[in-house]
């Protein structure tokens, strides 16, 4: 359908308005990542987006606003993300298969907006209560999928039973989440951190009762090559 | 031997001076790990100290030294706990057997100075650059340590070959390090937490091809035995 050209315009603007506005929830991730809640002004995100600074308050009422979407914006995406990762898998995939692929789409996700993570993980314990509402709710809300996960698998007697299901789940959790921290695209590749990150969750949490079953090298494989098929399904 | 009334005296301020320094220290880090680096004040840290705000000045030149000072001092009484933990190992220990204690040490200890650990996790990216030489330092020596262990474990060949070394020992550290923004004592206890990350991190490393020639029951059990034995000698 061929757009008129007042329609096209009004199109257009919309578009660059949600640029902009991206760009600057953006930029403010960056600043609050690095400088903190108490030292993100304004002006700095301003001037990484490259903005002038009165431009902000047409999209966001006030920094308070500005520093809650933020918080709210990277958790949510990662949470949806993550929902809709698992919604895709075929209904044969296992527990434990979906426990690997929630490993995968959490480390590729939260790297990929490494400065959302970085902002929430490391001001999450300093925001005002207030600012906290939506993003504890969404943080709550990801923590919920991972506990049925490992519900489920434990369900399933995948899962180890001398682990304790709580800390097992948290210690993965962790594993998976502070990698923010210390990746660097330099150091190698993502794929090499999720293979590594997929073989020790699998191998730590298994019932060894289970593995002597199967072989070694299918193992260490299974959890690749399921995914690259539910990729491409 | 008995001190003379004058000694005494000295010993006894000498002692006061230093538990008023470690509280000073101590409310720092709390103070620290929940308003973040900017928002620290010394009226916030006077009033947790329950000391009038000047008598800090006796102790610390200023709110940028004591910040130092948390910083570093968490970081290094922790790379100090793990030196003298894994010096204190029985020479048969293996490099898995040391990787687990460093697990127990250093989930035993970060979660014993959870304020000065999370003032550290939570501010590391956040600190200005001189503030953060010693803390660094420390830091970097910390992880050496853990880069020994593993290499050592590889070189044995206890550590299963699919996995990529860094991001192994980095997911480990992570899983560790975490533990001090999820842990709750009355959600359970310690010793379940320290279980649970050893046998992760031991089924989750380890060589599979190692893994049959050892019963399960006493391959789970084995960690704790030695650690108890260790602690004793």
């Amino acid at each position: 359908m061929i757009k008129n050209g007042r329609t096209r315009k009004v199109a257009e603007d919309e578009s660059k308005s949600i640029r902009t506005r991206e760009r600057i929830l953006d930029s403010a991730a960056y600043i609050l990542s690095r400088k903190g809640y108490a030292s993100t002004r304004l002006a700095d995100v301003a001037e990484h987006a490259e903005l002038q600074a009165p431009a902000i308050y047409y999209y966001f009422k006030s920094r308070e606003d500005l520093i809650e979407e933020v918080m709210y914006t990277g958790i949510a995406h990662m949470r949806a993300n993550l929902s809709n990762a698992l919604d895709a898998l075929p209904p044969e995939a296992s527990p434990m298969d979906r426990i690997l692929v929630a490993v995968e789409e959490s480390l590729r996700f939260e790297l990929n907006i490494s400065d959302y993570t970085t902002a929430s993980t490391r001001n999450a314990g300093q925001l005002p209560e207030h600012l906290r509402v939506r993003h504890d709710k969404e943080r709550a809300a990801y923590g919920r999928i991972w506990r049925g996960l490992f519900a489920d698998a434990s369900e399933a007697g995948q899962l180890n039973p001398d682990l304790d299901l709580r800390a097992a789940r948290m210690l993965v959790l962790g594993a998976v989440s502070w990698a923010v921290e210390w990746w660097n695209p330099k150091a190698g590749s993502l794929s090499t951190v999720v293979r590594t990150a997929q073989t020790i969750v699998k191998n730590g949490l298994a019932n060894s009762a289970e593995l002597p079953s199967v072989p070694a090298k299918k193992r260490a494989a299974a959890p690749r090559s399921r995914r690259t098929k539910t990729a491409a399904s």
